[in-house]
């Protein structure tokens, strides 16, 4: 519990950083330099970060590439399964769960499992997404305990989008990404994370300057 | 083009600076410390970051909200409107192309718009979505073109994403967002970008510790 005492701006980084060390598998060291420039981070902040968790860098060497991967994966909790359910099978929620299921299925490093499909809409109920079955949203609570699942991700309707985090939390979920156009309430000790797929594009749009 | 020569690593958190101020539509002024505690960065990189771009910070009082928006809007381009195209109409394409044309209908601030949809699959073609055509995958330099298209979207399978890119490229875009899981190579004036969707899944992963 020690690392909850981070703060989530320095949390926020990490994956970025293991992005970038994931991407340089047959790189052997990488420089904070170089880290950074790929990472969108300033050197100086990405030796700050790590030195919230240990010692990984050489001075003037830089990191060992797989060694930080490694050790990034563990801080992260990637080194273990983590088991998720994803509620509202719509367009988005439907292209979600088969893109992360099939992450999973294809990809041994990536441990994030769903392990559950959630819909209010009967004519979903029972379809299959890449090996798991959608089951009706008003045993939420119950399917969350008996999954064990930790990790829950909104895709439904802003309208209800409260009511399925309340279930979420009452399950027993410590983290949510919420894909629904509205700031959900939940308790201190669940991190709720509003998803905004447009970041990228924004940033996109700076390039197309005249 | 001055702004061109602007690293990327600071141009990524422009976005992200944006989302916060813009979540804080009711508040008049913002401390680097709040703006850097909610977007996840160091105040200090904030105040270099945003130095590039003018003076906007009042020493001690922090930063003029509904100001600080407005320039990070006409600095990343999003105070005019941006014609994007998106090539693969498949579960993920279909889910983004109905995001961003709803988020672009319902929102005037979201001025980035998908004039363009296109899928090598001749059942998908005609289609509709949100007010959008599907169009044949084969004519697409030229429907960039014509459209006047400056940001691309990818969502087909790896196999086709480069070649995808390259008539993308012919056809004048400017920025590309590449959901493909392969790396794509393009001209140094066109920026590209691999979006990784469990990026923030990845983040959330550290809070389910025990």
């Amino acid at each position: 519990m020690r690392w909850k005492r981070i703060s989530d701006a320095v949390v926020r980084r990490l994956p970025l950083y293991l992005r970038v060390l994931e991407e340089a598998k047959d790189q052997e060291m990488m420089s904070s330099q170089e880290l950074g420039e790929r990472a969108g981070v300033s050197p100086a902040l990405i030796r700050k970060d790590l030195a919230w968790f240990g010692e990984f860098g050489k001075q003037g060497v830089g990191y060992e590439v797989a060694y930080l991967r490694e050790e990034l994966r563990k801080i992260l909790n990637l080194d273990k399964s983590i088991r998720m359910v994803l509620v509202g099978v719509g367009s988005l929620g439907y292209a979600l769960a088969r893109y992360h299921r099939r992450k999973f299925l294809d990809d041994p490093s990536f441990t994030l499992e769903i392990v559950g499909l959630f819909d209010a809409n009967p004519e979903l109920v029972g379809k299959d997404v890449e090996g798991v079955t959608i089951e009706p949203v008003d045993a939420l609570t119950t399917r969350v305990k008996e999954l064990g699942a930790e990790l829950g991700i909104i895709c439904v309707p802003a309208d209800s989008a409260q009511v399925v985090a309340d279930k979420l939390v009452a399950g027993g979920i410590r983290a949510i990404l919420n894909f629904a156009p509205v700031k959900l309430s939940a308790p201190d000790e669940v991190e709720v994370t509003n998803e905004d797929l447009s970041l990228e594009l924004q940033r996109l749009a700076y390039y197309v300057t005249d």
